[in-house]
């Protein structure tokens, strides 16, 4: 039995048997990475805010080859697919590879879109005969269109495979910015513990005494929850609107975590963002964020580089921004399938 | 009269009355900088190696009023029209930018394409009123597509205009990389006087210093030649070819051009590439490049950590490397116009 995710509160076990075209989102994770459960919920708000004409049903990747079964039934040829965006597109993270070639193998005859990821094949034998299986998995699809969300990936996507590339942001950045916080304290460090750490945690020790001044709280913390074993569409909101109003009461973060760095625009906090293995938040925030101001990235590891760097950053102000337009190219691809398919907008 | 340049060697003053289907070609510069020649040059040599079923016709940015006049006259609804790229669109060259407009508001009913290009208007009162001009003159044209060059001109064109926006490099690199030179003498010093400058003359100094080991040439150039006053279709691609050796024969190029990079790229030649006033090369090597060894760029000024740097780029071998799957959003937009059309290919 396959759950299926409709609207903000309804888990169903039967596909609905409407009218409505139908907009499968496959690969939605479970686990707790607050960044990951972002993307998730920003590309729902995205789906229904701007094609309500969908019906936006969303899949489990826990549930994904249940769900491939139930839905080879019963598709039609307006129904789209697609899978989960993020970071995770390569060798890196297996899990989701495989469930994103599942997806993309078995839907070939509809409109498949990969919402923006990033992209790292290990230059290894290991990376080498993933990113093979991966190539026959995508190619067979002529209507898949991966999304690239920074110019890193979209060059990688367009050299690895044959599909369509299209090119927009991370999804989080969709969403609008929160009413900026005045009253604020403390500093949060939030850094990751997995393989793509290359931050020396001496330095992030130095940083600390830079921005303790007796008063200032400071704190570190990861975007992966330790709080709860499990996150459903259920309840990633709340955790996430958590999150943000957390972020939205520091003077400053300081990370390596992209989507650390997106909470960050989204709650007007000053935020450094330092690089990881393969560099897909600085080419993101080189991309689409680097006319932000209260905002900076670096590959610094000289303390006295950083210190006038962070002190800098506390003093800025917020300014409006919008980053809604970089979306066009994937609003134009649904467009104009609802158009070929004469579904009422 | 207008002087029409097709093909290598002909120059006509009336356009072909023959059934191919037209690809105008406006914009092309006389001025002698190098790098905007052989952007023109690069999207000459793409249009024709790959869309050989166009007649590919170029007019000079100086006839551009005078060959709109003709061009109206004769144009059918197969044809495209087109403006040069390069890294010119906004409020600092005005001269193209009058141009631009001209063409784009001149053609609205053809497929109309601007080739890859970088853009900045000015944050003032006249890069706003410069800007307004530009957005009226190009949305009045539904099938203009722009192309941006780097992602940071991705998200400025889409900020600026309702326009279709693509994604692709500078033209200069659809060209294929030269037989690598193994022997090499020199540093040649490329280094822009105009109004983009950042660099400091001292630094560039100190530079050169690091280099003399009192056996290497140093020599100082730019890539806009002072040895012509004047360069036509007919004499750009020797100039090119000229420059592209003399490329070849340094054992490191140090620059603020971002051609003089593009150059170093097709001849395998070591390059250090530092920033302008707003950008444009940071962001394209960053977009395109960084996965090319024998090239860096750098914001650095501080002469000890320069000085590893350099070193360190003279020792890096050259390596294989493809960027022409990332033109493959304009080779789709072409392929679709001429199946539209059924032009046969």
């Amino acid at each position: 039995m396959v759950n299926f995710y409709i609207g903000n509160s309804n888990v169903v076990t039967a596909i609905p048997n409407d009218k409505k075209p139908k907009f499968f989102s496959f690969g939605i994770p479970t686990y707790t990475n607050l960044g990951d459960q972002a993307v998730s919920w920003a590309q729902k708000r995205y789906i229904e805010n701007e094609f309500p004409e969908y019906e936006f049903i969303e899949i489990l990747e826990e549930d994904t080859e249940a769900a491939i079964k139930e839905i080879q039934k019963v598709i039609q040829p307006p129904d789209i697919v697609s899978f989960v965006g993020g970071g995770n597109m390569g060798s890196l993270y297996l899990d989701h590879e495989i469930a994103r070639r599942r997806v993309f193998e078995s839907f070939t005859d509809n409109l498949t879109i990969s919402f923006p990821q990033s992209i790292h094949f290990e230059e290894n034998q290991h990376g080498e005969i993933e990113k093979k299986k991966s190539q026959e998995a995508y190619e067979k699809n002529p209507n898949l269109y991966l999304v690239a969300r920074d110019a890193q990936s979209y060059h990688r996507m367009q050299q690895t495979f044959k599909n369509h590339v299209l090119f927009t942001p991370d999804m989080v950045l969709y969403l609008q910015p929160k009413t900026f916080n005045e009253g604020r304290s403390g500093a949060l460090f939030v850094f990751r513990q997995d393989s793509e750490k290359v931050v020396d945690d001496q330095l992030i020790s130095s940083l600390k005494k830079v921005l303790d001044n007796g008063k200032r709280s400071i704190e570190q913390t990861d975007t992966v929850l330790d709080t709860v074993d499990r996150i459903t569409p259920e309840s990633r909101r709340k955790l996430f609107k958590d999150e943000l109003e957390l972020f939205s009461n520091q003077e400053i973060v300081i990370t390596d975590r992209w989507h650390a760095m997106v909470f960050s625009v989204l709650t007007g906090t000053p935020c450094l963002l330092f690089g990881n293995s393969y560099g897909k938040g600085k080419h993101a925030y080189f991309d689409w964020l680097e006319h932000i101001d209260w905002i900076d990235y670096t590959d610094e590891d000289d303390l006295e580089r950083l210190t006038p760097q962070i002190k800098h950053l506390l003093t800025l102000t917020k300014h409006p921004y919008d980053v809604r337009n970089d979306f066009n190219q994937l609003d134009k691809l649904i467009e104009n399938h609802s158009k070929k398919f004469s579904i009422n907008r």
